[in-house]
């Protein structure tokens, strides 16, 4: 592992933004660049730009990286460098050799993950989890993701798809359909816009989306208060019900959904407390603390650890 | 590890027998014994007796182990030789030694192990499960227990109680009790005594178990037919989730359950296929074949790995 103590590149590529930075040996981003993704204009694009972020960040930084971490939505296959599943969001993504692609556009060795797993492997480096071997982290935004942390390694599974913690069956979503196709997953009722639909047709009313629920909620509107006070026990059930199975030593959230406020965090601590095993000790539920980092910090750590 | 192809001594304490046996190098078990747990004597007279049982099997099989692996009810410090929690079933169990007690009797390195972790490990090393690297192992009798195998090694948690399989909301528990004290978990709907309660309500008939439930069911109870496919049903919903969580090559079912025959299987699988996300290839679904001698194998093999 020639890259331990040495200057990273790090990209964070989602629907919306690309996000790059340079970490220095001790996982702090010593600049950052973003853009918005031209998803529509397709995958070299995006890879392109990317490229550019990342060369301009290490201007800014003053400092050469000597190996590029990427974080991505989409299921990663780590080891081969590729982008095995992809949502509508990133057109023509599926399938992209992302590793190779940006390892001969920058010269440099290039290490890919989820961008979920990079968020979890970054908050596990600097952030809320450090020195934990156990985690479930969970994050809540247009969709619900998940990546998982058992014995200090990140499980992957057979087909590098693990961590789809939103598509589990949830008593609350009942019959829902979820954007993955199947009904009554977790994901149908307590992601960002399931909970804005939720309130839509309880209230009858418009409501744009979460950030316009919230802003209900916090001005006395009860209705939209139970609304994302029942998305957070529904999740909070949900993993209570895999802290059983996994036995973790936290629970960490991030995505969008964190600035529902700390309360959103607390509820779904007191679903978990309600669902887990006696015999396991609470198990403690915390919010993130990197921000857009953990991506930046997660993908540099294993790109470090894969001696990309 | 000296044991790797040596005769090792195998022990399944379970709540109401226990069985001992013989196992080679190549995981055969050469000769076994069981007799009926003396539960209520305390945990002293549930080892020696378990002591004895290896020493007899030993003589039946001419051959002399020179470790001892075990497999027993209630959650275990593999490392510490401890039974962390243990139910009713087995009074005083919980907080005993029981790794060091019988290498004490024996004179034997002993290692002990959960008992679905060690039908686990026995299905993996000749059964079902054999190379298989990703497994979820799900045992339906009086409980629903669970152990895992994640990139080949056992998930074991923090406080070691993973695997509470049957301990996970299910949407078609509703708001029954669960035997943990929680409630709507799949153990209140789906173990043996959970379907037999659901067939004497919906039936409003008295029936003695899940045995009679089944007789009733293949002399053309349509009711009782229902229950069990329910249960089958539920089970198999929260599995796939959890294979969504952790992509596993194989779903292994065990325990007193396979008793209903293969259209038990069958449902639980159409459960998981209709849960599964696209991305991931169907999740095969299989039954157990090693019977009793999954434990012991596993059992065995464990103390091996152990270096026991």
């Amino acid at each position: 592992m020639p890259a331990v103590m040495s200057i990273v590149g790090a990209i964070d590529i989602g629907g919306t933004k690309i996000a790059a930075g340079i970490v220095d040996g001790d996982s702090r981003v010593l600049a950052r660049r973003s853009a918005p993704t031209p998803a529509a204009d397709g995958p070299a694009a995006v890879l392109a730009l990317a490229a550019c972020l990342v060369r301009e960040a290490s201007i800014d930084a003053g400092a050469e990286p000597v190996a590029v971490g990427v974080g991505t939505a989409g299921a990663v296959d780590s080891v081969a460098g590729v982008i095995l599943v992809a949502t509508d969001a990133l057109p023509g993504w599926e399938g992209t050799s992302v590793a190779s692609a940006l390892a001969v556009d920058l010269g440099l060795p290039v290490h890919i993950e989820n961008d979920v797993t990079a968020f979890l492997l970054g908050e596990a480096v600097s952030g809320a989890a450090v020195g934990l071997a156990d985690v479930i982290a969970i994050t809540v935004g247009t969709g619900i993701g998940g990546a998982l942390l058992v014995d200090g390694h990140v499980v992957r599974g057979r087909t590098c798809v693990a961590g789809n913690v939103g598509h589990v069956p949830s008593p609350e979503a009942g019959d829902r359909r979820c954007p993955c196709g199947r009904r009554g997953h977790l994901e149908a009722f307590a992601s960002g816009p399931a909970m804005t639909a939720v309130y839509r047709e309880r209230s009858g009313r418009p409501v744009a989306d979460l950030r316009e629920v919230a802003r209900r909620a916090r001005s006395g509107d009860v209705l939209a208060k139970d609304v994302l006070h029942d998305g957070a026990t529904a999740l909070g059930r949900i993993v209570g019900g895999l802290a059983n199975v996994l036995d973790p030593a936290l629970i960490l959230l991030g995505g969008g959904v964190l600035g529902l406020g700390t309360w959103y965090v607390e509820a779904v601590a007191q679903a978990v407390t309600l669902e887990v095993l006696v015999p396991l000790d609470p198990v403690p539920v915390r919010a993130a603390i990197l921000g857009g980092d953990a991506m930046l910090v997660g993908a540099a750590a294993a790109a470090r650890t894969a001696g990309a």
